[in-house]
């Protein structure tokens, strides 16, 4: 399997990337092969000088690094040399099985949708993400691919999440739950309404009905769907919160009489709780409904999290869950109402020149 | 000032409720009056021997109890004599200043948006939630009042929380935030966009742009907008999150070897934070916007938080920050596109008997 890496993404590229890319050369299988995406001259000077590993490592060039904070779109059409679009166009013209990045979310997302296509029968992709709870992991889809979400899209993201949920943490029959804002049926707005409707005409989904915010940590279900806006917001705000709330004992433990004792000791029962509850075990989101396999991590990721997201995307193409997708959709008789649009960026198809 | 209470609204009534009231009796003023409305027969047995507190307490009697749970509009409509609704009718027919309850929140809502009705420019009301962060108070509208939610909806939201931060936390120029899914200007839904477009137009807003859901426990924002449903799933998932991470550390903590010795201390500690952060504190979300004073207490209210919703009522009802927002949208030139829907119930505004 090849497995194409943007190796300038995230906020400890590229050497957390490189590192991680390395890392996972030892555990791949022969004839895999892992290809770092970046400016050559930045990449080359830091691989290791002794390459005898069971994967083989390569370079593919691409001269120009889209930031974090850099405006999706607007980047992706002025730097077509980014490793972001390369990386794109790798996937697009099969010269790689998946793509991994850590880099600025929403140009992934743009550039991976608009080159790779969408899966047979999946209307929209969306974004998975594996939240390691008190519980258990549950899986939440879509975080933020998909803001003008459509009951079918909601439909798709629960089958989508519960092939993955079971084939990829072996939950048999995964219970999905739908956001909303109350557990009766009459709660939510008129695209989760619609969606719970379509949900529960396939009887192949375990599906437990609308649930909460709070049921999210509460060991309910497996699976979480939500349109794109809110799970975003659920995303960004957990990872607020769990880094505010432990700040905040922090400070009452250094301020405390005892703190000489009672520090180093808290310091270890955190380290073991972040040990249990940890995302970069997961090593990434994936955009889930796409024609190819694509990770995207955390900005923050380190290179343990590059590695395990390799690992992922070789568990996640071998079991061949975009099959299994595929043929569940296309054997559904939930369809759509009215098609999505298209994403718009027409401008970006069409220079779809040949990767150098 | 009359403040009326719904005698028989949460999980620990009526007893929390009514020690709450009478507690809230000896700090009000003279020719103030509580007003417990519910079951007569259940409430007098409970009251106090001895009523010579500065303030005077008065019974209303309702013989039905919507339960927590049970489905709002219908419950409404079937029960007119609950506390709910009888609460509602109070208001309405001009015989309580304030209206609080810690009772099923849909009930509430929709009793108290039908009978009260919108102040003068308002367009749809609002429930502001005060959120206890590490940073210091963060008022969030809108938590749930309205999900089908509109750009002039979330300007008004914007005007309504700076002038309740301001006049109730003395927070001179409260910093407004729009929720969204990335700080850049194009990045949210259709009705974010417009709204931002909207909100930035008024200059007496100090509106700092986009935030995401990790930014509320930054302390970049006091006041933070977004439309009811992405408002109640923050509500919510925050309660979840900090209820299973204490949980989660617990946890860890009773299976350490030094328990006997860290326990103890890291209860103190947690003792200490939540006393910092405690929404009780505040006594409840206030719905903005409607013509009276609605307070909608936490169902699992104590009889300091009634006590505390009691003060914090009188509060805002001596403030006048009613007619300080009627002023305000009157002058404003910020106008809506189009008129939100009414609320549809007619059925149960046509049956507004006699409050018996």
């Amino acid at each position: 399997m090849r497995i194409a890496i943007d190796a300038m993404g995230g906020d400890k590229a590229p050497d957390a990337v490189i590192s991680g890319a390395v890392e996972a050369l030892e555990l791949l299988e022969e004839g895999d092969e892992v290809i770092l995406v970046g400016p050559k001259e930045v990449i080359e000077p830091k691989l290791p000088a002794q390459r005898s590993h069971r994967a083989v490592l390569t370079v593919v060039h691409a001269p120009d690094v889209i930031g974090m904070d850099d405006p999706p779109i607007d980047s992706l059409r002025k730097k077509p040399r980014s490793s972001i679009s390369i990386l794109a166009k790798l996937s697009k013209l099969g010269r790689t099985d998946a793509v991994i990045s850590a880099g600025n979310t929403g140009a992934c997302v743009a550039a991976f949708q608009m080159r790779m296509r969408n899966l047979q029968s999946v209307n929209r992709p969306g974004i998975a993400v594996v939240f390691p709870t008190f519980e258990g992991p549950v899986t939440i889809c879509d975080v933020g691919a998909n803001i003008a979400c459509k009951p079918i899209n909601l439909y798709q993201y629960a089958v989508m999440s519960s092939i993955y949920a079971r084939e990829l943490f072996g939950i048999q029959n995964p219970r999905v739950g739908l956001m909303s804002i109350g557990e009766e049926d009459a709660k939510g707005n008129e695209v989760v309404k619609k969606a719970r409707g379509l949900i529960k005409q396939d009887p192949k989904i375990n599906f437990i009905g609308n649930i909460e915010g709070r049921d999210i940590f509460k060991g309910v279900c497996d699976v979480a769907i939500c349109e794109g806006f809110v799970g975003n917001v659920i995303l960004k705000l957990t990872e607020g919160l769990v880094e505010g709330l432990v700040k905040a004992i922090k400070q009452e433990i250094v301020t405390h009489k005892f703190r000489l004792i009672i520090g180093p000791m808290f310091k270890g029962v955190m380290k073991r709780f972040f040990k249990k509850h940890d995302y970069h075990e997961y090593g990434g989101a994936l955009l889930l409904g796409i024609n190819g396999t694509a990770l995207i991590c955390h900005g923050a990721s380190e290179s343990r999290t590059i590695r395990n997201a390799i690992m992922a995307t070789k568990k996640y193409h071998s079991v061949g869950i975009n099959n299994k997708i595929a043929e569940y959709l296309l054997a559904s008789s939930i369809v759509d109402e009215g098609q999505n649009a298209e994403p718009e960026d027409t401008a970006l198809r069409v220079k779809d020149e040949q990767v150098d």
